[in-house]
């Protein structure tokens, strides 16, 4: 990380952001200036009518770069006391803010992260809602290539110095992500802290069971199968604590509506009596239901691909014995590298369009439905080679291999005067399931760690060398784009510049990539119980090089709020539960040693495989309930925190209620005058005029006159027991 | 239903309840007199401190009747301000009780059910919490047999009289409960009724099957799954409906402390800083792992004794032929109908002892871990013995039934000079569980009909027969415990000796019948497809026989709230869910007609039972979410009150917000000036003297002084792009 400072090139000035709140890159395409010009004009006015001061500047090559800073303190401070009041009313915020606005917001200042995600809203958000409505890349604002906000340097560097040098992430850090790059992204580092924390178990169990128990245990799969219940169950709860901590409970139900929603009708809402665009929900479940083609298309084309790559390698690695063997051993090896990349991401993109049909109301509903997509593909791309292997290949493999003989017949065709080809008998390779999972434990993810950390900067730093050159050879024509920056804004613009070129930080990227991580623990570790180390190992790095990808390779990121990481619970989930099935299955196959079944099925007994599994998944089901159970009984700060607000919030509420109560209270004084029904000279005449009008009252209140007050009624129930007394006495004789 | 005047003997007065709310009645056995009349003075006071009339009357032999009414209607309006505040607080409900007591008692006035259950509150909790403290049969109060509330005779008759012509029961039927008998009991009743309605469909498909399809369809058994998750479904939802609609969304958080709960110390609360009594939850945890011993007991036993009857039957039905085999085979029938009771009562009181042990704080929390185990109980006594005959006896008969000689030994015994006993060969009986299944859904539902509902009645009717005789006997020599009643009360004293002598209404009998009900129709009936049509018919009867044993053969429960069925809402899960797996393994097992295997395993291929059982299970899994995501997307009437009730809420704490929010908003106005620095001659003269002192403020100020509002902006914009524009010519040459 030494290199960090001359990463960021610094020239005095391009560590400060000159207040800028957000850029506004700006294109213009040679071609239909006059359009850019005219949207130009639209997006300043529409800036400063909702109070921006705007400064504009040359961009890179056919780019304006627009600087955004709200105009006025009080008016950002209306927008902050606005949310904050919303948040209350959806019950995010246990109290209201408080009306005298200035000493308010001394007590809860406003952190970065909430001024810039407030900004952001107020230039996205539609007219209507006295926002800009500018929607980058779309509609009237297509020449708006993006709206972000300046990387504030001197921390990025302290922090990622700091890091280097740390073990693990505390609460403090979280709460510094979260200040700078909201919620959003600090709900991901949280869950990478715990779950890498929680991988020292498996690590240090995994390696204790690599070296006494080897592989394929019953114990490690079982320990393994209640580590991962237990890691789920305490992360469901750790998100709960965490959004309480931060604030964030329950943000989820302030939903962001999505600008590309069509309504396919408007009705009146029976509630608020407005009129709200709506979208029949049965039309969307119609649509969902393309789910499922969806799926068994991913299937169809990744599996076929894959089981015929895995059937060729089989076929050259364990059959094939002719000429230039090794070199075609790598052809499959190829075939997946080259394919595999192409084809998911044609299928992502299928996803995407089948979610934008799904046509959802808000980002969430939006992003968690793409989500589920995308870990389709991702659980075949990432698991189905494996289970190949475990599952069809080990059992079935002598079954099968004759079948490849049409690679054989192929073959021939193309070998001189179709002699046949040089093969070896067939024989299972006991070594391929291992050799397979620690390839994808460990080489997989070394590479990834190449490909998504240290590439992009290796680019960067190559581009800008590039650029280096561009700009002199430039400035002597002055400036990017043939004007001159004034001598003390020049370095700053140039950082500007440089930062308009990253790429948008997605976190859900590293999502995915923890929980296909978490999947092969589940699924898998049983095979070489050594998982749970690398992953460790990768883990500490993938937190720093995560945060050197937000730091420095990419845009700096909106600050959203969260109040958990979303869909990939879910993901979770199924995947722990799946480990239950796959490593009973496991086990049970390899019960005898690493070789297991020499491909012929003939050797299991199926209905004990299957029994088994019956009997793992269900212990695991009950398992779970009783982890959640028991996890839920333990207290936890956030919720104590929650507890705490509500109770003082009750106490407020009630203690303005109580004087009243009070006064209805003693109307009732206690003592045995309580009860006792006032007899005042008044009563008494009355009485007596009853009587002498009609008999005596009706038997009801006679009823209730006959002992005045409790004395009585003691008195009188004396009576009556000394009486019963009396009456047994007399029996008795 | 013609004799229900003559069930209530209404001699006049005996409709009137005299204003009383709650009647206490005092026992006083000839031993303790002494303690007992302490007592009662002190049992007096309390009532009369906390602001009750009392009176006093004798009760039968050796009780007394202390009756209570609340002595002020102010303070009964106090309480119910005070309680509706605490509903407030705890988000039951979703506006603060208006101040003006008056005025709001009008708006939402106090149904008699708040009445009763306040009033009881009163009498029941501690001294410490304002009530008098006074717990039946526990502790110093150990003479207090009963507190209840009088019938209201003229609303119970008009109730059942309206029912017993009704086909359902509607929204108004269920309100008038509710105001009667509490939200609890009213949950009641709305399940059973939304059962039965569901009902109607598995009756009529079941007929269809029946007729069409056969037994052991698996397309039934398919459609009676997906039913039941619907209906389980459908449920939930309602429930959450229902309780939104009756405005008790959320009681179960407003727990009623456990009188008899024992705290192992004492800690500082947290959160509320009071010290607060506390159980540590891991002794309880601990406790609780006592469920395990329980159930295998529970199973040992129980299950034991059927088996062992089950095998006594098989040996004497179809293998003994000797003499006196039609009276011996009754022998196991009268076995269990006389040891099932007696063991399931020793069970159940086992059961009640480690609830106790277990602990819990609240009164809830203590009943569904009853309930708990209570189930387990009833799982294996309903269930069990159909098990064994559908998954023992059908598919190991052959194999098991040589064991039996074991009888036939010891027959021999017994038998002169021990010669062998004439026997026959074994043939499995294939309608055994058609039988057992036809005996369980039909016959022992009409059993348990006469049992619960005829009986108690005919049992009243001949004692208050006796009594009269009795009473009458009595009167020469004056009163039941030998004092005369007043003419005008006698009446009423006598209804109130009676209600006093009935049992408590215990609304779990009910949910339990009508839970293992439930299970049968999930589990067993593919075997009997009639099944729903028993049950509809049973049930129709059920609903009226319920509220006749309400109104006439037990005390007027205390009217509790609930908001949900509670934990009888997961027994019902489990049952649907265990269903799709019996379902699929009968349906596999007798595939080829209602023979099946005929008692030899060898024909079952068990991996293929697995497979489907794993199969149907699964696939059980995933519909039950579909149903859940897909009748969740439905709107609800309930829910949309709510929704309704949250924006108004919002829409008021908005306003009140708002007014200040503008004032804020409008400092930047909009228009080009908004954003616009507002360029004074002060400001002006201000930057001369800056640059006259040190040479031109910081960067930061002159970056954003270049361009003085949009305008400018927009100029410079301008300028650029044609800039651009003139390079991108200057270049194309």
């Amino acid at each position: 990380m030494a290199s960090l400072s001359n990463l960021y090139r610094d020239e005095p000035g391009s560590e400060s952001r000159f207040g800028v709140d957000y850029v506004i890159h700006y294109k213009i395409p040679p071609t239909e200036r006059a359009e850019a010009e005219a949207a130009f004009v639209q997006l300043i006015q529409a800036l400063s009518d909702v109070g921006f001061s705007t400064e504009v500047r040359p961009g890179k090559t056919d780019s304006l770069l627009v600087f955004a800073k709200i105009a006025s303190d009080r008016h950002l401070h209306a927008q902050v006391y606005r949310y904050r009041i919303q948040d209350w009313l959806y019950g995010v915020r246990s109290s209201a803010p408080n009306k005298d606005l200035e000493q308010y917001l001394r007590d809860e200042p406003v952190s970065e992260a909430e001024r810039l995600r407030l900004t952001y809203l107020l230039i996205t958000k539609p007219k209507a809602e006295g926002g800009a409505g500018i929607t980058p890349q779309t509609g009237r604002w297509k020449y708006v290539d993006a709206v972000f906000p300046l990387h504030d340097h001197a921390f990025n560097k302290a922090w990622i110095k700091r890091w280097s040098t740390k073990s693990a992430l505390d609460e403090a850090d979280l709460a510094e992500i979260r200040d700078r790059f909201g919620e959003k992204v600090a709900f991901y580092f949280a869950f990478l802290q715990s779950y890498s924390t929680f991988l020292l178990f498996p690590a240090a169990f995994g390696l204790g069971a690599w070296l006494l128990l080897g592989q394929f245990s019953w114990f490690y799969a079982l320990v393994n199968c209640l580590w991962s219940v237990v890691f789920f169950e305490h992360w469901k709860l750790k998100e709960a604590d965490l959004a309480v901590q931060w604030g964030v409970r329950g943000v989820s139900k302030i939903q962001l509506p999505r600008p590309q929603f069509v309504a396919d009708g408007e009705k009146q809402d029976p509630v608020t009596g407005e009129t709200v665009k709506v979208y029949s929900p049965f039309k969307r479940l119609a649509r969902q239901l393309l789910q499922v083609p969806f799926a068994l298309v991913c299937v169809l084309i990744l599996g076929g691909l894959i089981a015929s790559c895995f059937a060729i390698e089989i076929f050259l690695s364990e059959i094939y014995d002719g000429p230039f063997k090794q070199y075609l051993t790598l052809l499959p090896t190829v075939l997946l590298t080259v394919l595999i990349p192409v084809l998911s991401s044609f299928l992502t993109g299928l996803a995407t369009r089948l979610t934008h049909l799904e046509n959802y109301e808000t980002q969430d509903a939006h992003a968690a439905a793409f989500v589920q997509k995308v870990f389709v593909l991702n659980f075949i791309t990432s698991y189905l080679p494996i289970f190949l292997t475990a599952f069809v290949y080990v059992p079935f493999g002598k079954m099968l291999v004759p079948y490849l003989d049409v690679f054989q017949l192929t073959a021939q065709r193309f070998t001189a005067e179709g002699k046949s080809i040089p093969t070896k008998e067939f024989e299972i390779n006991p070594d391929r399931l291992t050799k397979q999972v620690i390839y994808f434990t460990v080489t997989a993810q070394i590479v990834n760690f190449f490909l998504e950390a240290v590439l992009p900067i290796v680019k960067r730093k190559a581009t800008s060398v590039v650029q280096d050159v561009h700009t002199e050879m430039k400035t002597q024509k002055g400036g990017p784009s043939g004007l001159t920056d004034d001598p003390d804004e020049a370095a700053f613009l140039n950082r500007v510049r440089q930062e308009a070129e990253l790429e948008d930080y997605d976190v859900t990227i590293d999502y995915r990539e923890m929980v296909v991580q978490f999947g092969y623990l589940a699924l898998f570790s049983v095979v070489w119980p050594l998982t749970g180390c690398s992953f460790l190992v990768n883990n500490w790095i993938e937190a720093r090089s995560d945060a050197v990808k937000i730091a420095m390779s990419s845009k700096r990121p909106i600050p959203w709020r969260a109040d958990s990481i979303g869909p990939w619970l879910n993901c979770l989930g199924f995947l722990s539960w799946l480990g239950s099935i796959t490593s009973a299955a496991l086990v049970f196959l390899f019960r005898d040693g690493r070789h297991g079944p020499d491909g012929s099925p003939s050797g299991i007994r199926s209905w004990a495989l299957l029994l088994s599994i019956l009997f793992a998944e269900h212990a695991y089901l009950v398992v779970q309930r009783v982890v959640h159970y028991v996890l839920g009984k333990l207290d936890r700060p956030g919720l104590q925190k929650e507890r705490a607000e509500r109770f003082s919030m009750r106490k407020r509420l009630l203690e303005e209620a109580q004087g009243q109560e009070l006064a209805r209270k003693e109307v009732t004084g206690p003592g045995l005058s309580g009860g006792e029904k006032q007899i005042t000279r008044e009563m008494l005449e009355e009485e007596a005029r009853r009587e002498s009008i009609h008999g005596h009252g009706s038997p009801e209140e006679r009823f209730w006159e006959r002992q005045r007050g409790a004395a009585d009624t003691i008195e009188i129930g004396r009576q009556l027991i000394s009486e019963l007394a009396a009456k047994q006495n007399t029996t008795k004789q």
